[in-house]
């Protein structure tokens, strides 16, 4: 029997709202509305993004949705939205000039991951180009242009037109960002980082990729590391991060996959800017730690396998965007069912035949001399010479590793001034750590397990602490590590 | 059998952190602690407090500490750490010039809520002072001061010494802030109304009681509104901000408690400025709507009960700090049981007498006349005159009121003209809506249920149109109204 006028104008901020009138979008609204758990639009993501970008909506505002991202969530669709609208925030790099196939990788970042210095040049060697742009992030240990730059005359800063010609010729560049690239991710990171904001699925997923599509590459492998030193603690976290960021690369016309790789333990032995180039040499050379090598081998197969579908799609005249559509938004995991596995291991060992042949580790010197590096140092990695300081570190008593956190790990590896804390912090390139025994190693007490490197003597204690807190040892020999877990889009 | 390193120093924030190293509290770290669901020590919140009112530290970091405050909540003692440390970040009133014991109230705000322009003359008739400064709210109509500048030449701002003397000599004056009263409050306020982080219970509590508490009085009676035109919707909620705000009172040495009155319906007939004084004149001569009057009845006797046993205190030589410490963070309700109920009645009966006998609207006229009003006006009312336009507004048909949304009609007062939605804003003193049928009434199709008065015709249509969205009518009566649901600390 009740009766209720219809059409309710509501006023849901405490505000007076006056009858019927139509209002602008307001930023309020959106926060509100995410708070209370709802789904934002297309156009009020793009709002707050192009908003946010142009200065007109403030930094107290986004940083309060960006909390009430991290609380909420978003949906699949949202988080697209929000990454194209970031993608297209600035300049979008053009790699046309580039002929062939690009191939971009990403590692969400991990104590000792030099890949990209091992699969880069590997990739380029079996013919598919490489063309890298890379941010210079803060970390335990420097990034990918931190560890390049190890090498005396290496030029990171490279202007775009020679980027091409380098990639055209060598196969690979690995440059820094030039343009304005993505600034809506650059300024909601800054944000992020001091509001305590960084760990939300969305929001991270959205960030790496905004970067990897405005940067051009065709393809595109991501390495979603997890474990004690990765930023995804859990594989459950890592497989989220790692199907929302597929999904984000196939919804944008790209052929995206994801491996998820352990963290747990440092990757290799070496943790610090030289010593990872050296580390890297190695392996390009056809030696190095097993765990290392391995992982390169994936990555580098499965960034040939998108590279190869690419082509097969290309020649078989179906478009990208349509074939990526099919799978709908669901997990891509299953995509290459038919024969995928046995493509992926021709790509496997065509990138095992480019380590043995020794065209990977000549692309990689190329590479260095077209970038202004000194070869020299390739060919003959002692010339990076030792830190002036160095201490080895012993196992405090008989039995097996059955842990290392990577993490405090690269905690130490910064104690001696491998990494940076501001933007403005100098690298130690000489710096850093190297690990002598690993996870299930078995060790006897007071035998050496680690060296520590830096330049300032005073840094070695508590470097030394760290390393010992990182380590656990028990009496029986721990279950046998996974390198890659999962497989996603491949 | 497996063992591990003591005393881990980890960076939980992504950045690099030197071992062993003393670190200065971060805003950061704040964020992070409160975003995890964990409670944040005294040293922290009034680290957060201290540092936003100074400027070191940025809106945008508050604003994700705020949303994150909304997610997380705070527990009592938290609530009450953030209260005093607004409380003390400016000015605290100093009322010891005023003789006796100085009481005040404060409404959570509701629809036709009139209520300080009768209570205060009450108890300030029953020779409590009654010493208030107010701040100048956003809302559907006007706060007391907005009415009581329909009263023509009545002056909100006064000098602090006149202030003191009006009281000692009226026995109340209310007034508008002076000095730097909770600068704390008011950067937080602002900020909180641009990011959606208004509804949060601890927020909510510690914003009105550190206002209260820098105020100076020595009791604080707090009327919490629930139902429809309310901030809080439920029963519960307001419960839970009553007690919240109780706690903090009683936990800071003043003598606190707290009513849970309806704001389902509007209060009285009347909403917008100079109608509202002047139903409040009706109800201090003796007359006026039967709910407003018992309402402000029952918060004058709440008032003298509390004033009384601060009294009683004072002459039995106990501390208030340490009494009102003695029931711990319960539930205040029961506090008084032994001899409550009767000593509250006895102040309903004095209550009931200052209106009988006079002596509370005489108080009222010598407070408009000590503060500059035109006392002809509260004595002859309907020299306010009327709105230039006014329309009827009928009922579509016959049955009951079985539901009139306060909140709506709120709107339709503002949307009149009552109310402001900037500060800038001008409200028209005239403006408002008499409501000629409440909750429960019966009423025939066509019959008159409202009026509406503005000085722009314009406003009327849509006016109109909220009014008639306010009402439902059913054929059966409705349940009887609540207006007082609980008392808490009393």
């Amino acid at each position: 029997m009740e009766r209720q006028g219809g059409g309710a104008v509501r006023a849901n901020d405490g505000k007076v709202r006056k009858g019927g009138e139509e209002k602008p979008m307001r930023m309020y609204d959106v926060i509100a509305k995410k708070k209370r758990g709802q789904t934002l639009s297309d156009e009020e993501i793009r709002f707050f993004v192009e908003g946010y970008v142009s200065g007109r909506i403030p930094d107290y505002q986004v940083s309060a949705l960006l909390m009430a991202i991290c609380f909420q969530g978003m949906d699949a669709r949202e988080t697209t939205t929000l990454t194209m609208a970031m993608a297209h925030s600035g300049d979008m790099a053009d790699l046309s000039p580039i002929q062939g196939i690009k191939a971009d990788k990403h590692s969400t970042g991990g104590v000792g991951d030099k890949t990209t210095l091992i699969v880069g040049p590997i990739v380029a060697a079996c013919g598919v180009k490489v063309a890298k742009m890379s941010g210079r992030g803060l970390g335990f240990t420097g990034g990918t242009l931190d560890k390049l730059e190890a090498i005396p005359g290496f030029r990171t800063a490279v202007p775009v037109r020679e980027f091409y010609q380098i990639v055209n010729e060598v196969g690979i560049a690995l440059v820094g960002q030039t343009g304005n690239l993505v600034p809506a991710d650059k300024k909601l990171y800054a944000l992020r980082d001091v509001t305590a904001t960084v760990d939300s699925m969305p929001l991270i997923a959205s960030s790496i990729m905004s970067k990897k599509l405005a940067a051009g590459s065709d393809v595109i492998l991501l390495d979603v590391k997890t474990g004690s030193g990765a930023f995804m603690k859990t594989i459950d976290g890592a497989r989220e991060l790692a199907r929302a960021m597929v999904e984000i690369g196939n919804g944008a016309g790209r052929r995206c996959a994801a491996l998820i790789t352990d963290m747990d333990v440092p990757l290799g032995a070496a943790v610090g800017n030289a010593l990872e180039v050296q580390e890297a040499i190695e392996v390009l050379r056809g030696g190095g730690p097993e765990d290392l090598r391995q992982i390169c081998l994936e990555l580098a197969a499965g960034m040939l396998a998108l590279a190869q579908q690419t082509t097969g799609e290309d020649s078989g005249g179906g478009s990208r965007a349509g074939q990526s559509g099919e799978n709908g938004t669901g997990s891509r995991t299953g995509q290459n069912d038919g024969d995928g596995g046995a493509a992926l291991a021709a790509c496997r060992e065509r990138a095992r035949r480019a380590i043995r042949d020794g065209s990977a580790f000549e692309t990689f010197c190329r590479m260095v001399r077209a970038q202004g590096g000194d070869e020299s140092y390739v060919r003959e990695p002692s010339r990076f010479g030792t830190a002036p300081f160095c201490e080895d570190v012993f196992a405090p008593e008989d039995g097996y590793v059955t842990a290392m956190r990577a993490e405090t790990i690269g905690i130490a590896g910064a104690a001696l001034g491998a990494g940076r804390e501001t933007k403005e912090d100098s690298i130690d390139p000489l710096a850093g750590v190297v690990l002598h025994r690993k996870y299930g190693d078995p060790v006897r007490a007071g035998e050496r397990i680690a060296t520590l490197y830096t330049s300032e003597q005073g840094r070695l204690t508590a470097a030394r602490d760290l390393l010992l807190e990182a380590y656990t040892f028990g009496a029986q020999a721990p279950k046998p590590r996974t390198l890659v877990y999962e497989s996603i889009g491949l």
